[in-house]
């Protein structure tokens, strides 16, 4: 995967998720040092309606399973502070 | 809710999410520092068959408000190292 370009990607969700993975509100997870592979797996179940939550679903729609990888390796290299 | 109630629920957790809420498998969470009210909203989703997952909808079903409560605000109160 590519860190770059995840973080390139994450740009996006930032407004929620937190600039650093760790999330602005209480109902919204923190991502920053969560396990790469749940991630994934996470952001696929979203895509692909296996996982349903409004925001989420249509967040992760656009997405590539590329960007799939790059972002759940970003926020899996962020410091869990 | 109980820290120590929640202390006491969350060894039978351990087993897949760890000791210190950083859990052994690269699919499975970490829940450590995790946002207490995102935690409380997926144990009610998996007991309530909101949310699917074979071991976690097993795990929920029997778990009380109460119980939901207590879990959430100790994988919370968990420092995220």
């Amino acid at each position: 995967s590519d860190l770059d370009a995840g973080r390139q990607k994450a740009t996006s969700c930032a407004g929620c998720h937190g600039v650093a993975g760790i999330s602005n509100n209480p109902a919204w997870p923190n991502l920053a040092g969560q396990k790469e592979q749940y991630l994934q797996i996470q952001l696929l179940a979203f895509r692909d309606g296996l996982r349903s939550n409004p925001i989420m679903n249509g967040m992760a729609k656009t997405l590539t399973d590329a960007d799939i990888d790059n972002l759940a390796a970003y926020f899996a290299s962020l410091k869990r502070e």
